[in-house]
C-alpha cells in the first residue's frame, strides 16, 4: 500500500506487501524489499537499499514506570543517499542517517541520533536514544550503545561491546549520561563502559574489558576492573 | 486477513498485510500496526498497542538435540490491558503479560513466562521459558534472561546483563535452575550471572562483574570473580 | 506472492503475505509462516518449518567503509530436510544449513556458512560470514560468532558468548582468523574469545572469562585474564 501522498522519485522499485504511508518522500534510483513499513513523513534519499521487514520512521514507546518520557515533538526521520539497511531493522523518528551508511540486520536506532557520512552500524547493534556518532565509525555486530553516548570519527566499536548510561541503575533523579569515545578510539569485543566515562583520542580498550575510568590518549587498558598496559 | 471467529473490541485498528487467526480476542481501543502475525487463541486486552512486524502467540519449536521437549499443552497468549510491544518481537504461546508492561523492539519472550504490571522488557532483550518476572522489573536493552529464572518486583537488569542455568553445559541430566534475583537487587551492565546464584534483596552487582556465588542482602560485589565491596 | 517459477512439492502449507520468488524450491510437507520473504533460487527440503517474519536467501551488503567486500558469485541458500528456522529471521545466500538443525527466533546467519546436522542455533544469535560449525553442535541464544570461525562437533557455546577476528580492530590490511573451537569444547555464558586463539577438545571456558591464549585439551580456564584452574 502507497499513500497517495507519498512522493516517489525515478526508478523506485519496492517489494510486495510494503506499506509506505502519508508524505513518505523517496529519491530516485532506491530499491525497497518486501514486507516494509515506512511511516508517515519519512524522508529517504537516492540510491538507497531498504531491506525485506524493516521498520522506518516510528514513534518511541513507554509505559508508567519509565523515568523519561519519549519526545513527542519529533521531526520525521532523515535517510540521506547511497545509505542501506539491512532486513528486520527498526529505526525511529527523529534521527538522521546520513550518506553512506550502512546499519546491519535486525539492528535498531532510536530517536534523536544522529549517524555521520560512511558509518557502519553492525547487525544485530542497538542504538539508544539521543546518541552521537561521527563519520567513518564501526559499530561492530551485536554492540550496546546507550543513550546520551558521543562517539567521534574513525571509532571502532567491537562486537558485543556494552554500556551504560545510568550510574545509580533505576533510583531516577540523576542525569544520564553515556560513555564519549573520542576520534580514533578502539574498543574491543564484549568489553564493558561504565556510565559517564571517556576513551581518548587513540586510546584502545581491550578485549572483556571493564572500564570504570577514563582512559588516557593514546593508552591501552585490559582486565576487570581495567588498567592501563605497561 | 483477519479470521471470522476472532473477537474484535471498540475502536481496534489494524494496520495492513496483518494476519489474526481463529479465535484470537483483542479488547477496545487496542492498536495493532502493519505485518503483524497474531497466532489462534492469543487474548489482548484493551488500550494495547502492539507495532509492526511482531509475531505473538507461536508454538515452541525443537529437534532431535534438544535436551529439553516443548510443552505442547500450552494455553493460549494472554496479554493484559495497556500493554505496549515494539516492532519485531516474537511472544510465544502460554505467557501471561500483565497489565501495563512494555516490550521493547526486537524483544523475545518465550513459553511459560510471566510479566506483572509495569515491567519493562528492554529492546533486543530475551526472556527464556519458565521465567517469572515480579512487578516494577526494569530488564534493560540486550539482556539475556535464561530459562528458570526468578525475579523479584523493583530489580533492576542492567543492559547485556547476561545469566545461565546450565551448570553443565549442555551434558543434560541435571535440574537446571535460573539465577534468583531478589527484591530491589541491582545487576550492572554486561555481568554474567552463573546457574544457581541468589542476589538477595537489595544487593547490588557492578558491571562487568562475574557472579559465581550468593550476594548477600544489601551487599555490592565487583570483579572476575565477583567479591564483595568494603 | 508465488513466482510461477518456483517448485512446490506435496502438502505444502503457505501463510499469508509471504513472497516465494523465482525459481525456489521447496520440499514436500514443508510449512512456511505468514510474512516470510524466499529470495531468488533459495532450495528448501522437506519436513521444514519456516516461521512468520523471515528473510531467506538474501544478498550481502556493504559500503566504502567495510575492508571486505561482499562476494557476489554466491550460490543459492541451501536448507537441508528436517530443519526448523524461528521467526524473523534473516539467512542469506550461500550457506548450507544441513538435515535438523534448529534456528531460533530473530537468529541471523551470513554467507559461505555452513551448519551440519542437528545443530542449534539459538534464539537471537549471530553467525558471520565464512564459519564453519559441526554436527549436534549447541550455539545458545545470543551468542555472537565471529566470521572464519571453525566450531567442531558437539561443542557448547553458551548464552552471550562473544568472539572476534580482527585483532587490530579495523585497521585493515590483516587477515582476519577467528577462533577455533575443537571437538566437545564447551565455552560458559558470556565468555569472551579473542582473534584466533584456540580451544583444544574437550577444553572448558568458565562463564565470564576472557580468553587471550589457546586453552589446552581437557583443561578448564576461568578470569580476566583466564588462567588454567588447578
Amino acid at each position: 500500500m502507497i499513500h497517495q501522498s507519498a512522493w516517489l522519485g525515478k526508478n523506485v522499485l519496492i517489494g510486495e506487501n510494503t506499506v509506505i504511508e502519508q508524505e513518505v518522500i523517496i529519491g530516485d534510483n532506491t530499491t525497497i524489499g518486501s514486507n516494509v513499513i515506512i511511516h508517515k513523513g519519512t524522508i529517504i534519499g537516492s540510491n538507497v537499499i531498504i531491506d525485506d521487514l524493516t521498520c522506518l520512521g516510528k514513534y518511541p514507546m513507554a509505559n508508567k514506570k519509565m523515568a523519561r518520557k519519549p519526545d513527542t515533538g519529533l521531526a520525521p526521520l532523515l535517510i540521506g543517499d547511497h545509505v542501506t539497511i539491512g532486513a528486520n531493522c527498526v529505526i525511529y523518528r527523529g534521527s538522521i542517517i546520513h550518506d553512506g551508511v550502512l546499519v546491519g540486520d535486525l539492528a535498531s536506532i532510536r530517536e534523536n541520533t544522529e549517524i555521520e557520512d560512511e558509518s557502519i552500524i553492525g547487525r544485530n547493534a542497538t542504538i539508544e536514544n539521543n546518541t552521537r556518532i561521527g563519520s567513518r565509525v564501526t559499530v561492530q555486530s551485536n554492540a550496546y550503545l546507550t543513550a546520551d553516548m558521543i562517539i567521534e570519527d574513525d571509532v571502532f566499536v567491537g562486537p558485543c561491546c556494552s554500556s551504560s548510561n545510568d550510574k545509580y541503575m533505576g533510583m531516577g533523579n540523576y542525569p544520564y549520561q553515556g560513555p564519549i569515545l573520542k576520534k580514533g578510539a578502539k574498543i574491543g569485543n564484549n568489553a564493558t563502559l561504565l556510565p559517564g566515562i571517556i576513551v581518548e583520542e587513540n586510546a584502545t580498550v581491550g578485549a572483556g574489558a571493564v572500564v570504570t575510568s577514563n582512559v588516557p590518549q593514546g593508552k591501552t587498558v585490559v582486565g576487570n576492573p581495567a588498567r592501563q598496559l605497561g
